[in-house]
């Protein structure tokens, strides 16, 4: 056969023609893929839960991110540590994938015995000389923003996780997460490359005609427009977008609220983000189908209800937090073509279903707009996996984070020898 | 591990016996597969639909040919255009494969809106100076002959296509297939490579114990007999046939229909096809159980019932037209070990199913024919994919078009550099 | 891309740590998984069936091992005699994997018929000057060894087969399984590398804790055990089985009976195995939940029922044979994570079921246990493709065997160049 020498990931990325989308092999091929876990889930930081998936001690939320697998475990003493899955005898799988709850973690196949501290405390069989103290489970190390539980799985884990911490802390403290619960939780495979899930979550250019019941709330505005050749109500609704914007920082910062756009997405910054505290329609509470609270018990001891979004991006999640209920979406790629898309709703530990609110109007937004994008992802991947297919331009005004995450995506890949 | 090296596309071409099967890496190996598919199905004209799919102005059919996939579409003009079916934004497939219609075709993810000639209409946040003149829908290379639609993915397209158009368009033409109606259509996978496939549909060898449906009216002498040893039985149906065959082909002949078998299967030969005018076993009209025709409303305004099958061959196709019903099938590759059978039933565009026609009586023969092929096609992958498989002699009798079709693959790949 | 230079399969084995569980890469890569499907179930002697699955002459049973299949028939003159299961002709598979009876092997796709010895009886269509003489079925190399049927499907088997027959079918002559018939068998694909199904069953360490109907009669004490610091209980426990042993063993022996462990699991004997006479717990006569016979007719003549538990290793099965009933079970492996175990259950051809014995109670014990190892299989194998997996330690004394197939494997591998 005519060997057909295939660009290396390095050469897809350096031939990427700025401003316009990524060639179809960065998403289509293997072993583009094994790398992209490598670097991008194993050796940045991700999002892989929130506090309120262990909230007694004892309380063990097992997650598997590819063939890795973890367990975040609530100690004795109501710290959150978090390990390997794997025991140290053999391999097993100490837990499956969900949630349990437990006073020591003893392993399935042969019962070796680990304290919630990671050490390993009994072992039939092994003899008088076997030395239990350097078979403890493995440590993973783990930094908890608010409620947000980010891990990296490589030990050289990049330093700049401290920049996201110390901007989100105060942003998310009003709300008190620590104490807030899961009402509610969602897991679908988007049949698409990761990168594709990241670029449709990356801009609002697709929302007005797919999103019916996200853009009830959400301003696309707040996410780039084309100012060319705006008819007269196009400029009189941006107008009147700005007015309010406007008005409501303004209400925002009397309070004390932290409003400004942080955005630290640069291709030299590992651990990249962006919060922004965006604006909400119509009645201006939440994300709902009537943009007003779905929880009437307020997070922490809040009394005001249009707080806005609180929003976050990083590479693998996104968040949205109002005054009564937030939706955490984090990612995990589990092939070329598939990725796993998790989403939590939270309210307070003790807003009660059916009182407080429901789960059909806590729900319904982000359920309906999740199965749109797994659609549109879906239809993107395919398409870029066509021999017809030639990446085309990216809108300069409502599809600049796409540019902004290739830019990133192809420093971080240098960044690790890629 | 000690590396195997593994024989190359050309040397395992070139390793064949000649008159014995391929070995069976050219059916099982991956690699194999991927080039095939360039070669042969992106690269040779190949068949992918009928004219009666888009009846209508604005009709689209939607064809995926493994990644690529194709948008059939009939113009406001009635003329017939066929682009890729990927925007020229961010790829996006613009239709799920399947039949729809449309005034204009709009990509569901970001609404750019282009016309039934391909054009690019109207986009929103692109800005002033982007050009969309220059972002129009990549036109397919197409050929139309009689009511076929052929296809060549590559600009590249092998001209011998006008060879089958002038053979094959007087042949249909007293048929007037433009003016016929898809009554059904099928889509089967086999499980077995698509040259299996081919060499499946090459010989009638099988006839005789696997198809009792298509033997009804399929005379498998058309396709060679070993002379050697005969029966007086045998003998005697031989000369039956070889009598019948001589009086129908004077009697077409007279009526005026071309009858000459027409073989163009030559190594040389990019766009290789074969017809022939085949008698008709029994009462002589049609490819049904009773060999009657299926539909009392004929094509055309023929009269005449026995005109025999006007049998086409190309390399992802088989046709049979009657006076009363057309079933065309053609095969798309879909891995090493799947194949994708479509299969279209065809009548006048005015007969009315109950009155004349009944969908049962009209497909019946191959509905069956096609579901024994596909378990011989199975057991004949698996059993080429075993380690103790080694290709054994064709017939030089009734097997001789799969040399003919394994020099014809050997070339071509030659031809493309393989 | 950075290149990662994979180890090699050799490389992979040279590094493993003496003492520890194999590298994760030799369960979870394909290319480690194809050549060990090369050299340990093409190249050795596998197990494949028993006698009793073809109990007439005519009878045939089809085994698919990977891609190659086998078609064990018994002949008319009750011979057994093993051949590929693929046509001579362009290499369709005669029979699809299952048991059937025939007077003769017609090839299902062109109809070539072959003798129950094999030879190619009649062919139409291939012409006076084809020889039929040099296109018999290829034969499989063949040993019975009691009801256990080997083969091993390369024409250089291993010499030492001879070993593991003189040792056997003394061991097996008193049950005279020949006469026995299979009662009951099962079929399940362990999610796991076929050498994690293996040192699964290689070791009693897990017994205790997962498998509570198999240790109603099974003592794990005959697979080792660390005497470190036993419990009084414990220490009183190993001494009645000591007791227990020494009593069953002198008893069989006086009757005649071999008991004495015979282990041929070196590195270098190709077909290694081990076979010792089991102690049974409880009432002492067979592997039930009760410790008596499932079944009141006891295999040939026998009348005495506590005879023990005749087991048996090798590398693809392991064997029980008690009084009453015998349980055998082999492997066959799928992929890298897929491994089907067949598992049959035989008593005497003249047990009547519902009268001399029942289903259930014969076959509880391992039915519970397959699926019981299946669960710890599949933990097992996902632990070990971890990229947090570093082989651990095994057990000195509970897991030996496991230190003694990873040396068997190593030097099999070597021995056939990897």
């Amino acid at each position: 056969m005519a060997v057909t020498k295939l660009n290396t990931h390095g050469e897809l990325i350096r031939d990427r023609r700025p401003g316009h989308g990524m060639p179809g092999e960065l998403f289509g091929r293997q072993d583009v893929f094994e790398t992209d876990v490598d670097v991008f889930f194993h050796k940045h930081w991700i999002l892989v839960g929130v506090t309120a998936d262990i909230p007694e001690a004892g309380d063990i939320s097992t997650v598997d991110i590819g063939n890795a697998s973890i367990l975040i475990v609530r100690g004795d003493n109501e710290n959150i540590s978090i390990y390997r899955n794997v025991c140290r005898h053999r391999g097993s799988r100490l837990k499956e994938a969900g949630k349990s709850t437990v006073g020591m973690l003893v392993c399935p196949y042969h019962q070796w015995t680990y304290d919630l501290d990671g050490s390993l405390k009994h072992t039939t069989h092994m003899g008088v000389g076997f030395d239990r103290t350097c078979r403890g489970l493995m440590p993973v190390k783990t930094r908890i923003v608010g409620t947000h539980i980010f891990v990296c799985l490589t030990d050289d884990a990049p330093d700049d996780i401290a920049m996201l911490e110390e901007t989100m802390s105060p942003r998310f403290a009003p709300y008190d997460l620590t104490h807030a619960k899961v009402a509610h939780e969602t897991e679908i495979v988007e049949n698409g490359n990761w990168k594709l899930v990241i670029e449709n979550n990356r801009e609002c250019y697709h929302c007005g005609a797919t999103h019916p019941e996200l853009t009830a709330s959400f301003l696309p505005e707040d996410f780039g427009f084309c100012p060319d050749g705006l008819s007269e109500e196009s400029q009189r609704a941006l107008d009147e977008y700005q007015t309010r914007n406007a008005a409501c920082v303004s209400s925002w910062e009397q309070d004390g609220l932290l409003c400004g756009t942080v955005e630290k997405l640069d291709p030299d910054i590992a651990t990249g983000f962006r919060t922004q505290r965006l604006v909400i329609a119509g009645n201006g509470e939440s994300q709902t189908m009537d943009t007003k609270v779905a929880s009437s018990r307020l997070f922490s001891d809040l009394n005001r209800r249009d707080l806005g979004d609180v929003h976050l991006w990083t590479h693998n999640s996104w968040t949205h937090v109002m005054s009564d209920h937030a939706v955490i979406s984090y990612i995990v790629p589990l092939a070329p073509d598939k990725t796993l898309v998790r989403t939590k709703w939270l309210v307070h530990e003790d807003a009660v279903e059916g009182i407080d609110y429901t789960l059909s109007a806590l729900t319904e937004v982000w359920v309906a707009t999740n199965t749109q994008d797994a659609s549109l992802v879906s239809i993107n991947y395919r398409g870029t996996q066509d021999p017809a297919y030639e990446p085309g331009p990216f809108s300069p005004f409502t599809e600049a984070y796409l540019e902004l995450f290739a830019q990133w995506y192809a420093a971080r890949l240098l960044a690790h020898g890629v």
